[in-house]
């Protein structure tokens, strides 16, 4: 109302937060959270949707964009809150950095691979023309909120997506952390990443597992922000399974589409010389221990090679091909042959 | 093709640009491009489109994004490339910053007020709920070509929309700018900013008067290139006018909506003992000069109040008025009362 300028000039504003919840976190914590705002005189509003890969687009963009408009927030000093799994983290921080050209986010992400991935780095994005994230930006939330208790709720089949995550980080940088999902993977999956004081046998393996598996992807995403430099270790596992997820969508979740990117990668490295036959057993065998799928007959060679274009055309013409080259340790490769991804594949396929 | 994986591996790929040109630029000066890519080999693809403020939405963004998707570049080394006014330049910049995370793109302003203004600075950004650039974001293109030629196949009237915004630097920060404007405006209104040798009386006024404004815009721009200080003297003219403009469109253009809003708030300025009688008389007579609107009805006091509430939201709560305190100085405000608005209003509307 434009008559009220004046106390609009002299107001001390109320407290304002924008709440963006995935609905399945809202039907177990959205109850606590309301409770939480209303106990702090918050004035709130919390936008209940599904965020999954099929509604992960623009159009969700706009209509988080319409509500939170309509509710009005500072657009420096009232950061809209995403609390969810990657995918709600992702659409969020898009429609963050697009309002008023740049408004402040916070990340509480709820699932494991949240947890350890869409949590670190500047990326957001969303998907286009049954493209994975082809459209978003890099625009670092202005906090993250780590809570591993959301993750006592979540199935273990979402346990075993998050494990996915965490296990490229272990095969590309390192063995410690691929001992502890060796030794500790179906006890974490049995515990759901939860603490428990007093069981000597385990220690606090998920306290270690996360925090190796974060400090490991900020030593990658740190000095490359903003993916100047397109030679990424991180990028293990993510070269065949967006052209698999998406085309098995939604079949496969995302840390399940990775690690049979990875078991692949793994017969193209042991084809390369550059992992032991009992290495390739080790990885693959502690694939499957973290419940994880191997193999799927989508992901045949057709898809592959179309992936690798895709990869090259996002990539400056250069594969920039991250293998493991022993265990927790890698290099990245433009150089692989077709027929040694032939090799490879054949291989992949009769085991 | 999947088969071509080798092929793709090892092929030099030729050249490729994708254009988005406005369409009533391509009228004018779309044979002349076509010609020029011919010419150097270039595979390339010009998008046509009309960009007008009521076309300067997500929906384009995203149909401009299909056709580059379908086109196919590089996301490092190939610039998508805008030729046209402001709004072309804002929707084509946007698109690139979102394309796979961010696309070079490249400026080339067609129009007075894109030259000295769109095509300056960081920003781009689409309209959204009937609100003005409300989406978009803080991406620089990796270039910006200037070329003043175009300009001579723009109308009187588009030409008098860019001395608005010309003005403004003036009136902020310029005396000299002032007095060109002053002593030209009606002679670099007739010959449509061109570089004419020989005319002694003008000197090359179009040249001094478009590079002054840039020069300006930049060390405005420049040290507050993301907007962290919210104080900018770059906003003269653009705390009414968007509200104003959009109410009235397609009536008004930018710079005539900025014109306005500046004319009111020289009123202002004067109400509180900024600016003299005959400071203010000068103003208002140059606007005139450069055949600006200096009053439009549908600016009446309830849309001010309105637009100012809007302009407290959008900056912290803070009024943020830039003033002029003299001719080409200014200052930054919180603390002009209603009233003095008011007062300033009423003489405003009987003058």
């Amino acid at each position: 109302d434009p008559q009220q300028l004046d106390m609009a000039m002299n107001r001390e504003r109320e407290m304002r937060r924008f709440i963006v919840m995935d609905q399945n976190v809202d039907e177990y914590y959205g109850s606590k959270v309301r409770k939480y705002f209303e106990a702090n005189n918050v004035h709130y509003k919390i936008l209940s949707l599904p965020t999954t890969e099929e509604t992960k687009s623009m159009d969700l963009v706009l209509s988080i964009l319409q509500e939170v408009h309509s509710f009005g927030i500072d657009r420096r000093k009232e950061p809209i809150i995403a609390i969810g799994g990657g995918v709600c983290l992702d659409i969020v921080g898009l429609a963050a950095s697009l309002y008023r050209r740049r408004t402040p986010y916070i990340r509480v992400p709820t699932t494991l691979l949240a947890y350890v991935d869409a949590s670190v780095g500047a990326k957001n994005g969303v998907n286009f023309l049954q493209c994975k994230n082809k459209l978003g930006g890099y625009t670092p939330p202005v906090a993250t909120f780590l809570d591993r208790s959301f993750i006592q709720t979540i199935p273990r089949r979402h346990i075993s997506n998050g494990l996915g995550e965490i296990l490229k980080m272990a095969l590309m940088k390192h063995k410690g952390l691929f001992d502890l999902l060796k030794s500790h993977g179906k006890y974490m999956l049995d515990t759901k990443f939860q603490s428990h004081n007093g069981l000597v046998n385990h220690g606090d393996a998920a306290l270690k597992t996360t925090r190796l598996a974060i400090e490991t992807m900020l030593e990658e995403l740190a000095p490359n922000l903003w993916e100047d430099d397109l030679d990424r270790l991180v990028d293990f596992g993510h070269l065949i399974s967006p052209e698999l997820e998406m085309k098995v969508l939604p079949s496969l979740m995302h840390g399940e589409a990775v690690n049979i990117d990875m078991a692949f990668m793994t017969y193209v490295a042991h084809e390369n010389g550059l992992l032991t036959t009992e290495e390739k057993a080790d990885i693959i065998q502690c694939m499957k221990g973290l419940e994880l799928p191997v193999w799927h007959e989508d992901c045949n060679l057709h898809l592959i090679k179309k992936a690798l274009v895709e990869r090259l055309k996002h990539c400056g013409g250069q594969m920039r091909m991250p293998l493991p080259s022993g265990l927790g340790m890698a290099e990245i490769f433009n150089d692989i042959s077709e027929e040694t991804l032939e090799r490879a594949y054949k291989l992949w396929a009769s085991e």
